[in-house]
């Protein structure tokens, strides 16, 4: 399989490395090395904006409902939006490493061309005109490379050399998105695999967390979480097959949704594992705020997608829903309820995750709501099943493609060789999957006959992860946000606060809290691990009482989960419930 | 895995096969044995009437909305309704052999219940209050044995002795039919495997058609046809992943729906290779007229099944569509364009069924609509996958099953024992299908540029089948219904004409038409024999010039079909054009 001979994929991959590099115009070059993190953790807000312009700053710390209310308006040109964002998305890059595909060019005559439209019909092209969009490097773009992290694909086509559809090829949702006027101007980045909670390759190394640089971005989709955070692009669009898009939004501290399966277009997206169809990825948007990530849907679904993607289903925005929700909150809080899960029963979470879910609770109470407690079928079921189904292939296309040029793996997104899984194994767990969906909808049902409003449960607030944004080498339990995909439940992150050396450490007792080296959560090596790492001994947690300091300033979000295709209440839930931290808290 | 004996499965078929008749009260048992064949072909109308009251006669004979209507109004009682389908039902079971479960007096207890339910609350219980309906043997009810024609599945559940949910589970499908009122009362026959176009397992032995008793009911729900189209009952439901329900359907010249995979609820439903997820099995109803068919989709959705099915989508019923078509149709029939497909380029439709589908291209004609050829992407490559999709586990299912009770392989369900795919193979099978699927989207697509409309094709009209209902072992090609399953459209059956020894005869020379013993398709063997009969020399065409003779009466219904998810176009075009037919012809 190896096309390149073993030694040549460094050569490779440093001149991919460059080149990306030296897609950033001259003028936007950061020339002084950044000060290591122990000096500077923390890379955004004042630390990128002195490089900036009070104008670059104006635009660029303005969400996509603000920008886009500008653009669509005539009030802030395209060009103008477009270059302040590629300037900052270029600084974003020279800090923690977070793009794979830079065309500023390409982007700039769009949205040149975006503004003689608007001057000649004297209306936008769509709802995003001049919205610039970041796209994970899974989506093909005529004109751009798409490597997914893989040093075989440079040059190729998915691996596939001599491919007319190299550079030449547009995924669905990047046809989408130009009809709805928006400006793509770069590529973020991904782990190889994409199975993975961190982002890390090799051709760009290692994206770190613009928050706190010592830690990860998250993954798999990191790049845009990073690239987000450092408001290097107002919004974007990652992939979620166990957490990529929910693990990164809350490692970066801003919005993400993973919507149910058949909501936004796949079609025509490179992927790992493709036709692996026991838990499906999905598309979803990330952004700076909530309101943002509904911009983008409901764009997104106006297109009327089901007409291009047969695996969409037809099922425009509900705009109902939002109307309804804000009558009952307004008017009759209690009916509406929430459920906590606090702990999964299979990794306890650090003391600033429990104090995230602890403040949104006492919020959410404060406001006149239900609270109850989420009591569903074991969740160690979920992650035995979407382990399997991650596993089901034995590894073959993660192992094929790396040696496409003779790559090594990476720690963080290790793939161990094993058996496939055959037929009737495949079917046997797909039949145990379904039954468990349907076992947790039933407790969901169950949960009516405890709410006021005699309605089951209206949506779960759960941690993405055990940990604030996760220190290197050390994302090891999906579980959180894997049991989601198993029931392709519709789950929104929005930040809530960061891990604080001081209250964390002060509010828990060391072996309660951060569990020490001594304190081994034996129960993950057995059950839930779903990132394999490269040894057993390195499986088990590896906790120290150093790790308060080391988390200091770790960004943590919190889910909010509803049920299957509830993407519209899902959202303005989210929306109201950030509204309401930011106001109370 | 033989928990029984070699040599006792035939006691065991012999005891449940007696049991079935034992449960027909003596009062409604037909003494004289039946006429042959040759001098009863068809046993419908007139002659199944002669045992019936003219009372009996006018319930039976209305439609499941004329039913509801009086049922639901106080106009008849639900027993009276009732006991007049149970008596015909029993005596539609006499005749073709098409019941595998008789519980007449849990019917009439229910029936009574609804009766006295109505005279307190002064109203209906729900839409299908009072409604018999029957259901195909893959449904579970209490009290109620479900064998699906195995052997090995008497006196257990699914096969599994000792299992506390033997006649003790209901399917969500049950669930949902006694909450809106319906009264189940019977189950109906199935083939072994259910992966046949034909009706016989060793139990029952074969389902023949009412209106030829040489011919077969078709399958896999060849009881439900058979049963519908002798008003043995007003509706019921069957299920469907090559033609399942179309092919008795057409078979027994009545209406049938395919709907897309998400629509009704399959939870808690027997299945064959249950969790081979790529190609789902649907359930649909079956009927003797369109508007019945609508009817129970509506009254399905009605309960919101996504609240207790977690692989359906939450999309009720769009009543808007129905007005928008009336609209179009009665003031711009003109921008209504159907396709035809004459031929899928594989097995060349038999005499009676291109008459057929000329029949309605004249009347659509007549009606000023536009009418278009359809020449989509091969349906060789749809005939593929389904094959690959359906012995992706090697027959292990199938075999398992039939070695419980050591029962022999039936011809027309005959599965080859062969290597189970694996993995990587079913995730290249899965890429295939949805490229398909895509392909197929963008050819549908791209009709607009033909249309008057501007807009896309609307349905396309298509045979069921190349044949009439078939001579029994004559059914090979399930290519004409399983394109649908593979691209997982909607697809409606409305019956059209019969066949005619002397109009087909005349009308087509009889190597054009009905192909000679000479005239041996070829392409069938290689290509498109999705269930194999036992040898490679038995699965040849074998069309004889006699053919046309022993046809004659069989018949003939087509296709229309929708986009995915488009129930509600496709059934308000359906009751259309049947009415158009039935005006016009």
């Amino acid at each position: 399989m190896a096309t390149n001979a073993a030694g040549c994929w460094q050569a490779l991959a440093q001149t991919k490395e460059q080149s990306i590099l030296n897609s950033i115009p001259e003028k936007w070059r950061i020339s002084t090395p950044l000060p290591a993190p122990d000096k500077l953790p923390d890379c955004t807000g004042g630390y990128i904006q002195q490089y900036l312009t009070p104008r670059e700053i104006e635009i660029t710390e303005a969400d996509a409902v603000f920008i886009t209310e500008q653009t669509t308006s005539g009030g802030w040109s395209s060009v103008q939006v477009t270059e302040a964002f590629c300037h900052r998305a270029a600084l974003a890059h020279q800090m923690v490493n977070c793009l794979h595909e830079v065309f500023f060019d390409e982007a700039l005559t769009t949205a040149k061309a975006l503004d003689d439209y608007f001057v000649t019909h004297g209306k936008p092209m769509g709802p995003l005109h001049g919205l610039p969009v970041s796209l994970k490097d899974q989506f093909h773009i005529k004109g751009v490379e798409t490597t997914m992290g893989y040093v075989g694909w440079i040059g190729t086509f998915e691996g596939k050399k001599d491919d007319v559809r190299a550079r030449n090829f547009e995924s669905e949702m990047v046809k989408e998105l130009r009809d709805l006027g928006a400006v793509l101007f770069c590529k973020s980045s991904v782990p190889t695999t994409l199975m993975a909670g961190e982002t890390a390759n090799n051709i760009i190394g290692y994206t770190s967390n613009p928050r706190n640089r010592h830690l990860s971005s998250g993954g798999s989709s990191g790049g845009e979480g990073a690239l987000i955070a450092l408001r290097g692009s107002p919004a974007g669009f990652g992939t979620d097959i166990g957490g990529s898009i929910r693990v990164p939004a809350s490692f970066n501290g801003i919005f993400g949704l993973r919507p149910s399966a058949g909501r936004l277009p796949y079609e025509g997206a490179a992927n790992s594992m493709d036709g692996q169809n026991t838990i499906l990825s999905v598309i979803g948007p990330m952004a700076t705020t909530a309101r943002s990530l509904k911009l983008l849907m409901q764009s997104i679904l106006e297109r009327r997608p089901w007409n291009h993607d047969p695996m969409v289903h037809e099922l425009p925005w509900r705009s109902s829903v939002e109307k309804d929700l804000q009558g009952v909150v307004k008017e009759s809080p209690s009916m509406l309820t929430f459920a906590i899960l606090r702990h999964d029963e299979v990794v306890q979470p650090h003391p600033p995750v429990s104090r995230a879910v602890k403040s949104i609770e006492e919020i959410l109470r404060r406001k006149g709501h239900q609270i109850v407690d989420w009591c569903p079928p074991s969740h160690k079921i979920a992650h035995a099943i979407a382990k399997e189904a991650f596993q089901m292939d034995g590894g073959e296309d993660v192992l094929n493609n790396l040696a496409l040029s003779g790559e090594p793996q990476l720690p963080q997104c290790f793939v161990a060789k094993s058996t496939h899984m055959t037929a009737a194994q495949i079917s046997a767990l797909n039949v145990r999957k379904r039954q468990y969906q349907k076992a947790y909808l039933d407790y969901w049902n169950s949960t009516s006959e405890c709410t006021h409003s005699g309605r089951p449960v209206d949506a779960i607030i759960c941690p993405t992860a055990p940990h604030a944004a996760v220190i290197p080498g050390r994302f090891r339990h999906v579980g959180y946000t894997s049991f989601v995909n198993v029931l392709d439940l519709t789950s929104a992150v929005f930040p809530v606060t960061h891990a604080d050396k001081d209250q964390d450490l002060l509010s828990s007792t060391v072996s309660a809290g951060y569990p020490n080296r001594q304190h081994e959560d034996i129960t993950l090596d057995s059950e839930c691990k779903l990132f394999d790492l490269a040894k057993p001994q390195q499986n088990k947690l590896n906790f120290s009482s150093d790790d308060p300091f080391v988390y200091d300033g770790a960004p943590v979000g919190l889910q909010l989960i509803g049920r299957r295709l509830e993407e519209e209440k899902i959202l303005c839930l989210v929306e109201y419930i950030s509204k309401s931290w930011s106001e109370l808290s």
